[in-house]
């Protein structure tokens, strides 16, 4: 993985076979990241699966072929102590069709770039909302 | 609704149950916003209409169920002293298959959180442009 | 075209007709743009060409009709002086429906609105990677 910084914000280069969530935490965690918003993302998942919230729970689609990645967005929170990622994606195929929605898990083929805006000196949390039976991200929590 | 700043941009988060244009509609009143981008947008939809351009007008598509909010992307100006959204979006269906274009109107389900990036100082208009028959964004409108 | 800056990012309106590949580089070589993320574009295409990576070549498949362009991002890199665009994109045609992947060539209906966010005094490159068959980001080029 590489990552730059132009002081608000980090490009970042995932690599080939990488997990996805694995490398954006580890990414959040060596740099002390708490709040932030994942702004955009590129570049070709090996597999994925892909969620839709049917009221009770992630209605999962599993993609075991290749898919272009052809957006990437979201938030990283803090929960205690952890990265706590939020990410939607459209992913598309070799039809040109797009699926997409809550992004479950990804392996990354070949590369994914992605830029991603700090907010310095903020935490977002991310509390256990029992009305919605889901964690919403909240940006600002208590200390 | 939330919203905090880091100086130049915006994390907002939005509410089940908000209309999504008057939210953002009232965010940028409240925060004096002439000029933005709306770098990125995800969460979840109730209800949304999206329009696709045929020349003359938006050929409408009702979107009646929750579908999830992939990709929520575009501008804020200011027409005659009131914020001017023009927003596009993808959605994700029960069958994770994504159907999207310009955003007509739009409900948010449980939540939306986006990241607004503004241009302190700056107006952005959006006049009618007769020869298209709609407003286009203008970057460096007159006073 | 029209390009304003907030002194790290560009908000750019590329016009009716215009190539955006050919819009894009412009913009950037006439700025000294030399790393940069094409955070988000939207807008209408009239016509696009988008590529599948099969993992020898970029499948393609042609947009002869005009399509809302939805999201736009990517990132632009300098590949021996000249600015290198990658780009992926999500359309929605009249049905809509979204189609999309790696954009190969774009022109611009009615106009597009994007945002870009430099990285002022850095450098992408974007060389050859002969175990993938083609050019990879690289955020820490050598000089």
């Amino acid at each position: 993985m590489q990552a730059v910084s132009d002081g608000a914000g980090w490009m970042v280069r995932i690599e080939d076979g990488d997990d996805l969530f694995a490398a954006l935490t580890g990414f959040a965690k060596s740099h002390g990241i708490r709040a932030a918003s994942v702004v955009e993302g590129i570049g070709l998942l090996k597999t994925a699966e892909v969620g839709y919230w049917n009221g009770r729970e992630y209605s999962p689609h599993a993609i075991g072929v290749p898919h272009e990645l052809i957006a990437l967005h979201g938030s990283i929170a803090d929960v205690d102590g952890l990265p706590s990622l939020h990410l939607h994606a459209a992913l598309g195929g070799s039809d040109h069709a797009v699926v997409g929605g809550h992004l479950l898990r990804a392996t990354v083929g070949i590369l994914v770039e992605a830029y991603v805006r700090t907010f310095p000196g903020r935490r977002f949390g991310r509390p256990m909302d029992e009305s919605f039976g889901l964690r919403r991200l909240d940006l600002e929590p208590g200390p």
